[in-house]
């Protein structure tokens, strides 16, 4: 077990890219997601603003701070490759009495994955719930920020339902 | 309990900041932390490439991106005010047998506060661990995004630690 | 008449930031407009999508890309200087039979004017209509983009409605 | 007539991209223009300063914006697809006795078409333009911002040239 | 002669921030110059562009992109403090027979200093005097990146002319 | 030898970006260099921050920042291509008693060369070891900034050794 192993480290312990040159361009998915848990009163009043057919400001801001915010990811993340993106899709959905649950879907047709354009995504969105609803309280985490598919690179990978 | 209640959502239900023009200029202080849940294996690696006293490439590279990430918090938070900062400091440490905790402190004299900067410093620098350990699992989970302190606006704010 | 009396460019014909330092900070508020003509039938359709209470999703994007526009002013316009906003107020409303109203209200402490703020702001909001109707037609023109109004300055400015 | 014709609006009313990943790329090609109308005195003294054969720094300073205005598109506009541009050229010519016309036209090889890059670019290119003759006057109007061609996408564009 | 005198690296070797919250807003200015040597042959094409009041797009672009880069430096130098700038000017004359000499100057009214600003524009307008030369030649070199004047923090600072 | 050989400015001496749609994409690769001269006890306090195998963080700070700045080129140089990169390498290490060399790697997959890019990599890294040092000193000199080598394009380049 060494340090090289890190991708992202090199023999002289550096920070380093690695070089996705060689690899062919796949099309590639990643999904991430969280939970914002905001408390029962909180979430309540996020939900009474929302009408059933249409979503209101919290989660139209959430989402497009989250789908800008992945587009950001190369930026945000110092070792990330800049990469376009084909698509990302960003939904937020009542997670039990008293939380919010992010779920953030990017696409890529690259040479390198975008799990971290995903989790940023659900990140980004997730902070801006916080910021739309800290007026009210400062008791309100973010959890379970957790790649939970990822598929079209070398290895898929999907979280068993249970971890 | 009505809608309007939410400072960043106007009488028309649209989004909106808030004008923080007649506020004085205060110092001001927050802090935020995370947990980055690695497992031990991986905590392992992560720690044996840092000696005791040079923290290693993972932790600063992780320091780095957060420090950014908390300058780029007003544009990626769509209503957020852009402002200065005096300081934004960023440890990390190993937080049991399987995490690392980042702590984000931002400062900034000015109309209102740094929660945000302080929560999303701690967030980059989190999905930055993130970035440069995925390659070993994606058994990483980010988690207790919260903010521990706030100083110098209207109302300070101190998490109980149990909560 | 020489043209060394444009502020952005100096004697040399090469152009040039003007050095506020010397003002002193005052409040400052800037209010731009634009109409984006649409039709009478794509204005429609715009329109079923918003409830009345709830401006839905076409408006709130592009309030917000209006609002994250003008905080990256500086970033656009070559010599604008950067500056904190205490306040962006971006509001969209019907304007005859065919068309939306964006109307931009930039406000800031500081040592110059908010005008190009307000200014991009509502182009932003503008080309963002744009963006989420462009798969109807492209029969869409966005025109009228003009300063209303200015305070604080050396000159106030308020335009006669006539205009 | 429903709101789910919105490409950007999706089924629950959210904000939402398209995905692209599915299409070829082609070279694809949009052009648009627009107006700035400064009247006659202020149009006069930007011409006075920019000789017959060396466009001067209002134009080229206006020319430059544009140009990394369009870079920026995905930046600025919220469900805009981030893509590498193989070209972005700006023109502006005088038009009539009292404006400057801006065209702006955008090339990428690529899924998705570049018509947003070209509003933006030719609207940031006016803009920059009004930045460096407002301190003669605000009485300026950017207007008519419009796409006038399009090639290599789905369907082609031509604006007549009445409309 | 330890580690910690630092003044961006702490006590366990992090890199780190410094606090400016606790010193007063001064007037600061910093100046910065470079060469970009570029042989008598290529500093000749570029002169024949440029007439002798008109200086023409070379060096138009390389002073736009020098100020943009100037306003960007919070984002491109890690543990720089965001600020506002009063003014930056950025000139650009031929210096001996081979070379173009850069000088940026910039100037804030703040708790920390522009000499980072200063650098960066030089830097920034001299890659882009490359950028525009290069399809001539690669043999340019940018040589003498320097702080020449400090003014207005707790230590001036000033270059004697044959350092 | 007429001013329109520039790539960058057309014929109507405007600044312009170049079509490169026509280009197939191939594997391009370009490195750039360029020397830090910090005086002997300066480079004497860098050194002792960094042990023989891990390197400290004046050095990852100043690699990290280069690698995002390459990422940032099209952003900064106003008339350069926006494009994703492979992979960008930079290494620092000691050249001679006084000073340290940086080099930057950049790699794409595309239809324009990356010179741009290693040279703002090598500079922007260059520039963060002059911030992290200047509490010490202001005798710090960037020099030699460079293009070594290039291949993949439409003509290779080898800087000779003696140049």
């Amino acid at each position: 077990m060494t340090r090289m192993d890190f991708t992202h480290v090199n023999a002289a312990n550096q920070p380093t890219m690695v070089d996705v040159g060689q690899k062919a361009p796949t099309r590639r998915l990643a999904r991430a997601h969280c939970r914002v848990v905001l408390g029962a009163e909180l979430l309540g009043r996020v939900r009474a603003g929302e009408l059933p057919s249409h979503k209101g400001p919290v989660m139209h801001t959430a989402i497009l701070a989250g789908i800008m915010g992945a587009k950001k990811t190369a930026d945000l993340i110092p070792l990330c490759h800049p990469l376009g993106l084909d698509d990302c899709q960003i939904t937020i959905e009542p997670d039990g009495p008293d939380a919010l649950r992010v779920v953030c879907t990017a696409v890529v047709t690259g040479r390198t994955g975008v799990e971290m354009e995903a989790l940023t995504g659900a990140s980004v969105a997730a902070l801006t719930i916080y910021d739309m609803c800290k007026a009210f309280s400062h008791d309100i985490t973010i959890t379970g920020v957790q790649l939970i598919e990822k598929t079209g690179g070398k290895r898929d990978f999907l979280r068993s339902t249970n971890s």
